[in-house]
């Protein structure tokens, strides 16, 4: 089978006016900082022992995904994150990019090896202590101890400060008794709680002297070595799922169950022996955020397992599309290649775009998240921002990584459904991005709320009138912005021709402008009408909140997408070879100009573009960009580096093209030789029978 | 566990002023004209033996799914469609209804029966005369002979017109010679090849005294009673695939295999003793199109079942969301019932209404197949106006299912992604929905092309001005409309009342006219800027036409929305209780701005609303619409009619019910008792750790 992605590909000399994309250059520029980290694990990625074969059992999937765990341990991939104390590099970013990258051999591989090192493990190092490190993170890293993430519980997901699992203090034995005091408070989808698991941290309520502290986290043995549960614990298997079903998740329940008084993981909240509670941080609210807080690298991981996912998909796709040939409408006898047609352009390029924007967005919430986790930069205001930044990201490109996966299937037709070309797996596998580690539509809320929260404070005290003028003013206001712009307001009676409607949105500012407009305009707007909820019951309050949640979440989207462009801008200015810049704006541009396409009732119900302008867009992504971009389909995928030993998939590989070129062989001889039989006539005049 | 679904359910009391739901009656006009065959469909389906065990292998799956035909044939489900000549009873209309209802049970029996009855059957009794129906159909019948239908190739899908197969005939021995040239001309993903069939229609070039006379079908025996391959045929299994893997799909290849003469399947091409070739449709692709047109049952069957499982999935999610709570904004102590919330409503209500239209639309487009199959309006427009009908619903309602399956499993949260609450594995099978039976692009850009030729014909001859003008007129042109209506002008300018913008667009008239000018005035332009295609060389006309290909999509799409808007609408005006038409009509309501919000950026565009209206009616649908149709959730789905048994997932049979009325009964008397812990005072003034 012949690979057909050609690494060192370039435009062919007839063309060599049009830009050539230096594939290796913009290679590693994906690549990004990790990519050492990246590289070694998608090297083991490669190897058969790391793959999943599709058609197991959901019994031999799981016991494959644990020896797969223990290869992980002998590799000494795991010890990237934890502290050197016990023998880590603390070398957070790092450690999440080479996970990412587990998502291409399996996404139970990836999501297993994050239940057992990015929940459970990193839960024993960011809320316990020293003591507790040196206890456990060895055997968590050794996998001596497979153990389990008790957080979620079948009634309650989303908010997690109201699980019901109590931990009582008990003076007299100096114990915590972890219980379950009614079946919607059994922690439930937990990975590793159904076979593996041997502890688990536990999310309970900490009561101590009558008081309720809140949520804290508990180190609670739960099965013995033989894998029989504890006394007091139970559980059930949660069977079969949609897919990640090389996961043993399940559920777990405590009855009075003990524990010492030590195993309360007590880096932000600890209970003396006598009981007194105590915690570096007096808010009750603002310590539970902080400790869910360092949780947060769940959900950059499945952010960048999605760009991961999407490369893949697209990856195969318009390898696909590039030689699957259907109808000669250009021809009398060679088939058009499918990627030719409008529509199949108009369904992957554009999300190609989106995944070069996911993928550059990833970059900026990675380092991030590296530079909190370090400690290089760690305020109040950054984990605020590490923390605003998954909600908006997360949840973008996990909903996108379903969507592109989708359209690949289908774009791959029948030979997108087999399990061999892997995109339907993979989709099945990735349907509950969506809603673990966060729930998309709630985190979206939490965007929203900071962004209202932001705007708020800006205008503190300010009346009515004052939010108007705001509203009113804020088409030449450019505080998210890092450059001065000129005013849109010629936009709104701009009549001219459509190469100056044009003009103008392709200018990076201009998109810029228009994608920041809009989401402060939808902040402004829902500010002003949220302006008196303060002063209302709680209940009215609330629904008052509530008939604007629509819009609330179409803001925090909007504000991901800004995000997402501007990562993208600003890695093209980056960029210093003038070909791949010159694509790879055109691709930013397909990106930003398709967000406002996409948005164009919101720009033209509040005047910010024309109806022409409008046009004008489609017209320009349609007649300029996909037939530009389409003769770089292939690079623009070759860069994403991906082995075919990685991309797996037969019809990705040359299966397709093979067949292909054999049937026109076929024809042509036929042709040649005159042995074709010679077609019906149809008859001079058409008959109607 | 409870039923939660109240068949005889009406709105309380104490609302008596608000409308009332009938829901026996609504139940009663959903189940349609073949209520009795649905509802005998949907016992069986009720039945354990016919329902899939989820996490059976493909090979267990397999094996069950051809049990479960056996089951079917001794329950006389498969005699409906065929001629009374062999023992049927010639109701194609009945018949598709209770195959559809199979998907309750398994999707992959619904397909596997469809493969066996609908395809290889149909195109025995469609493409065959009646020696074939004597001879074969009655071991079809009663599955003695499991058949594939081999059309499809691993080289072509779509273009079935360019497949490579060859049946060539030879003269000396009266026998036909079909043969697979090469390896793209494999008979591909046909299910019953991979195990179970022992015979196979074979679409192949018919080719005698060397003229190709196009793709004809032919009745091939491919295995023996052991199920080995007869000489000269071979193939291979397709192996696992995203979904359906209770069917044996595969693939067959030919090697010179000899038939005898009499095996073409010959009512629209026959070929004598001597080789000389006949058809009663002298126009060789009109032929083709005829004969492929009465294979159309599997786009009815799929439109049908995309409507069964969008049913099956609002019930699931709508009952849950009515159950599950999360988050206390409105009270202290009692959390929200999920679809209290905005979002919720925005992510449901809006896909029940369009199930409602497609429901409604299904029943148009089934009594239209059963008119033209059991001839009672059969003419030439009849067939076109049917298959138009079907690749314009299909499309949508394929793509629908698998939206709103997943918004229903994102809705459900952790739980909508467990096997047994369904979701998940409905979704992974109706996948394919939307590319077997004709890829959904493809079909609507069949519809383009008849909304073209349509269009083309009323203006035969017309020069560009007239084209122009017409594109300036159609304002007020009704054609497609069944009542005269006033103008649209006024609504360019309307800057008066949010209420009087609003009360414009509630009126069905005002809708029908602003979806009907939509479909119109995209088609005129498109035609505007292919008018010069005819002249162009092919190559030219190829790009013109390619360029506008995306448009054309778009508009045959809103053709179908269209008419699922007119089916909707029909069926409340006939609905006689108020209460119901009251509740329907709000619903329709709903689809119908849903759409035009949908398309808001096209209508303002061209002038056809203005921007306050634009928003006026996202303020209805969010202040009114949802908060109105919210309490008739239930109702509505109830409506749907199907049992526990047949919803199957616990999520919505109460279990999630008994969870939170558990929960919220234990903290009652912990607060009623005083037993329960105080919560941690929040420290008087917030302290920054």
């Amino acid at each position: 089978m012949s690979q057909t992605i050609d690494r060192t590909s370039k435009v062919p000399a007839a063309q060599q006016e049009k830009p050539v994309v230096d594939v290796a250059a913009l290679g590693e520029r994906l690549m990004g900082r990790w990519a050492a980290e990246r590289r070694a694990s998608r090297e083991l990625a490669a190897t058969p022992a790391m793959q999943r074969i599709p058609g197991q059992t959901m019994a031999e999937h799981r016991e494959r995904v644990l020896e797969q765990l223990k290869i992980l341990v002998e590799h000494k991939s795991v010890h990237k994150a934890f502290p050197k104390s016990v023998g880590g590099l603390e070398d957070a970013g790092g450690n999440i990019a080479q996970f990412e990258e587990l998502l291409l051999a399996d996404p139970s591989l990836q999501i297993k090896s994050g239940v057992q090192w990015g929940l459970f493990g990193a839960a024993v190092m960011h809320l316990g202590t020293e003591k507790h490190h040196t206890k456990w993170l060895p055997g968590i890293m050794s996998l001596e101890i497979p153990g389990a993430f008790a957080m979620t519980e079948t009634g309650h997901g989303s908010d997690v400060s109201a699980v019901g699992t109590t931990a009582t203090y008990d003076e007299s034995t100096q114990e915590f008794v972890i219980h379950t005091p009614f079946r919607a408070a059994w922690k439930d989808y937990l990975g590793n709680a159904a076979l593996h698991g041997e502890a688990a941290v536990v999310f309970a309520q900490l009561i101590t002297k009558g008081v309720n502290h809140g949520v804290h986290a508990f180190y609670v043995d739960i099965r013995d070595k033989d894998k029989n549960f504890l006394p007091g614990i139970g559980g059930e298997d949660d069977g079969l799922k949609g897919g990640l079903n090389g996961i043993d998740n399940g559920r777990l329940h405590f009855t009075n169950v003990r524990i010492p008084r030590e195993n309360l993981l007590n880096r932000y909240g600890d209970v003396a022996e006598d009981g007194t509670y105590s915690s570096p941080i007096a808010s009750p609210g603002r310590r539970f955020f902080t400790m869910l807080g360092t949780l947060v690298q769940g959900r950059v991981s499945l952010d960048g397992a999605s760009v991961v996912a999407s490369k893949l998909a697209l990856t195969i796709a318009l390898s696909y599309g590039s030689q699957r040939r259907q109808f000669t409408a250009a021809s009398d006898t060679e088939e058009e290649v499918i990627l030719d047609y409008q529509r199949h352009q108009r369904r992957l390029l554009p999300r190609l775009a989106e995944t070069y924007a996911m993928s550059f967005a990833h970059d900026v919430f990675l380092e991030k998240f590296d530079a909190v986790f370090t400690g290089r930069a760690d305020t109040d205001e950054d984990r605020q921002d590490l923390e605003t930044l998954a909600a908006a990201l997360k949840p973008l490109s996990t909903w996108a990584a379903l969507d592109i996966l989708q359209e690949a299937r289908e774009a791959c037709g029948g030979n997108g459904f087999l399990a061999e070309n892997r995109l339907t797996l993979l989709r099945a596998d990735m349907d509950i991005y969506a809603t673990f580690e966060g729930d998309n539509n709630v985190l979206l809320q939490l965007v929203a709320k900071r962004l209202l929260t932001d705007y708020s404070k800006k205008f503190a005290g300010a009346d009515a009138g004052a939010l108007a003028q705001y509203v009113a003013g804020q088409v030449g206001d450019a505080t998210l912005n890092r450059t001065g712009l000129r005013k849109l307001a010629q936009s709104i009676v701009d009549f001219g021709s459509t190469a100056r409607s044009v003009g103008y949105v392709r200018d990076a500012d201009a998109q810029r402008q228009l994608l920041t407009d809009r989401v402060q305009s939808m902040i402004a707007e829902i500010a002003g009408r949220l302006r008196d909820a303060g002063k209302l019951p709680k209940m009215e309050a609330a629904q008052l909140f509530n008939s604007n949640q629509n819009a609330l979440i179409e803001a925090a989207r909007a504000h991901g997408e800004l995000l997402q462009w501007e990562a993208f801008t600003e890695a093209v200015e980056g960029i210093e070879d003038a070909g791949t810049r010159q694509v790879l704006t055109w691709l930013r541009d397909l990106f930003g100009l398709g967000l406002i396409e996409k948005h164009a009732a919101w720009y033209l119900i509040h005047g910010r573009i024309s109806a022409q302008r409008a046009q004008a867009i489609t017209s320009y992504i349609d007649d300029r960009l996909l037939p530009r971009l389409r003769e770089y389909a292939l690079p623009l995928v070759a860069a994403f580096e991906l082995s075919p030993e990685l991309i797996g998939a037969p019809i990705a590989l040359g299966a397709e093209k093979e067949r292909q070129d054999e049937a026109m062989l076929y024809y042509r001889e036929q042709r040649e030789s005159g042995t074709a039989p010679i077609a019906e006539k149809a008859p001079a005049k058409p008959v109607r029978a």
